[in-house]
């Protein structure tokens, strides 16, 4: 686990497959449906063949990555909830009772619930995977919330739940969160790479009141102060400010990435780790299909320095990748009427381009 | 079929069901989420609940109805494709080729297609409904698209097809179209019903150029002064500038709520048709869940004609009721997170509310 290791997963993420969205593109013209008529079904089918390097590709497999960490900074009043609600949210994702669950079980996609670094540990349970970095991070207000090392543990980690994912046949992956706390280093980390002021990133969360939501704000200030985030290097802000499933969570779109397969993206937290794996690798971004548009405020801005477009606009703001679950079934929606619509020439189908 | 039974069918629409939705309402805020942070989701189910009177409703059954007619004022140059069009995507709707098939198999709904007015004689087929009301419309341009009695017929059949759906277990419908030029009556529908100016509701449909959008918008306001709709009258507006497969679908409309089931309005076409079952029966208004802004001109003006706040915005604009196969699938997702999430207190977790 070192630096050179994560240049090779950054090295290994390739353009897409442009060969294979000209034969997409060419397809969805020939398609029984005046052009253009499915919209964003059509361009998301088109980037997924660019990523899976197939001209009309399928969907067997989707998988959720629930990401599960604690965080020091919670000592700063930043939360609604204390922070025993993440373990006992574990328990609540393995016994199938959160909306991720339901809404997996909803679309056919397997949930799989990592442990990051939750600040107790946790019973073990054959659904779990434990990747503990450590018993939650340092709050930042007052030092780094890791050191670099556990940084780029966390995303090996990451990486390494999507490859063992991957063996087992996933071909689409949904990032998802868990962690009370975490929309303050999401924000600290969006505050950091884009330059922007602190503020616009600072929201309600699980419904924090203005009190908490001024200590969020100072919290995150006195974060960025003391630490000095470098915002050109996307370690070193994950390192100082960030969380262990945001870390966990830029492994995953990394190497989702590095193998081809398209990754939809949550909400805030997850975009906050979208943010990390672009300033390391800024051609991952072809390969993120942005899930929907937060309620959490910033997130609008998060998802314009990504200058990514999201799906949905459900007034959502849960986490747990209850809005990449639902995308997901928009990207499976585009891939199927790709393949399987008929063509103007099989349905006998007068085209008005070929009068 | 006397107007005297549209009367009855209007007359058994009753408010949605207050107990039942505040029944919901309090579910919903002990659920394993923050409160309200699935945001429409939950609005959603709450009106579902409203709508059929369950706390938790289930859904075991989406139907998706398919509305098949002609246009007389296809002569007007109108639609870049020809009518004979119409009666292929039929065939290639039973041969489950069209994009209407592939969602709703993605998505388990079943899809009925009816002929309410198709210009030529169909082959038999096991799975066409025949309701053909006549050949297609006549040219409203140049007088009355169909009597009275036929815009009556036309609702009749429509609502007929639900109720021997909801005999067969459908408890949740979606509506679709298809009938070459059919944007053109809609357009007409809209302005007749609104009031606005013609030119606001007529666009591009399957893809005509500016000479055949000249065309269309002087269609419909020739047809318009030739014919006087009555704007306080949705029968009187159907029968002069409407169309066969408008009226079944707001038949599907009223019915729909009649029998107390959710209905997912698709496009534009289909959002014509709720305006006329809102002109019949305004109290149907809170039985309708708009799927999605379409990308065909005037959409919006509609959709704030109903009062109503699509749930999807993919820039699709292609009818068979695609987008509403769609949004079928998050009013699943909205009823599946109710009724099967875990409640704070059964998951054993600290409701920060409760602390």
């Amino acid at each position: 686990m070192t630096e050179m290791t994560i240049q090779s997963l950054i090295s290994a993420i390739s353009p897409l497959d442009e060969a294979a969205m000209a034969a997409a593109r060419l397809r969805q013209d020939t398609l029984t449906k005046p052009r253009g008529s499915l919209g964003r079904l059509e361009s998301l089918s088109i980037q997924v063949a660019g990523i899976t390097r197939q001209a009309t590709p399928g969907i067997q497999q989707k998988v959720v990555t629930v990401m599960v960490g604690d965080h020091g900074v919670v000592a700063e009043g930043v939360s609604a909830y204390p922070s025993e609600v993440t373990a006992q949210m574990v328990y609540n994702f393995l016994r199938g009772g959160a909306a991720i669950n339901v809404l997996s079980r909803l679309y056919g996609a397997r949930v799989v619930i990592v442990d990051m670094g939750v600040a107790t540990d946790l019973a073990p349970h054959p659904d779990l995977i434990v990747k503990k970095v450590a018993h939650g991070t340092a709050n930042f207000a007052q030092g780094p919330a890791m050191s670099r090392e556990q940084a780029i543990q966390a995303i090996f980690a990451g990486a390494a739940v999507v490859e063992s994912e991957i063996a087992r046949g996933a071909d689409l992956f949904a990032t998802g969160d868990m962690g009370i706390g975490n929309t303050t280093p999401s924000a600290a980390i969006a505050a950091a790479l884009s330059g922007l002021p602190v503020a616009g990133f600072a929201g309600r969360g699980a419904g924090i009141d203005d009190a908490g939501l001024n200590h969020k704000i100072s919290a995150i200030k006195r974060g960025l102060e003391a630490n000095q985030p470098d915002s050109r290097d996307g370690l070193d802000v994950l390192a100082k400010v960030g969380g262990f499933e945001i870390g966990g969570l830029a492994g995953v779109i990394l190497a989702a990435a590095a193998h081809r397969r398209p990754v939809v993206v949550d909400g805030f937290i997850s975009t906050a780790a979208a943010m990390i794996a672009v300033s390391l690798a800024p051609q991952v971004r072809p390969y993120l299909i942005a899930a929907h548009r937060s309620q959490e405020r910033g997130h609008d801005l998060m998802l314009e320095w990504l200058q990514a477009e999201p799906l949905l606009d459900l007034q959502m703001h849960l986490g747990e990748g209850t809005g990449a679950a639902l995308a997901m079934s928009l990207v499976e929606a585009a891939c199927r009427t790709l393949a399987e619509m008929a063509t103007f020439s099989e349905a006998g189908l007068s085209d008005k381009t070929e009068e």
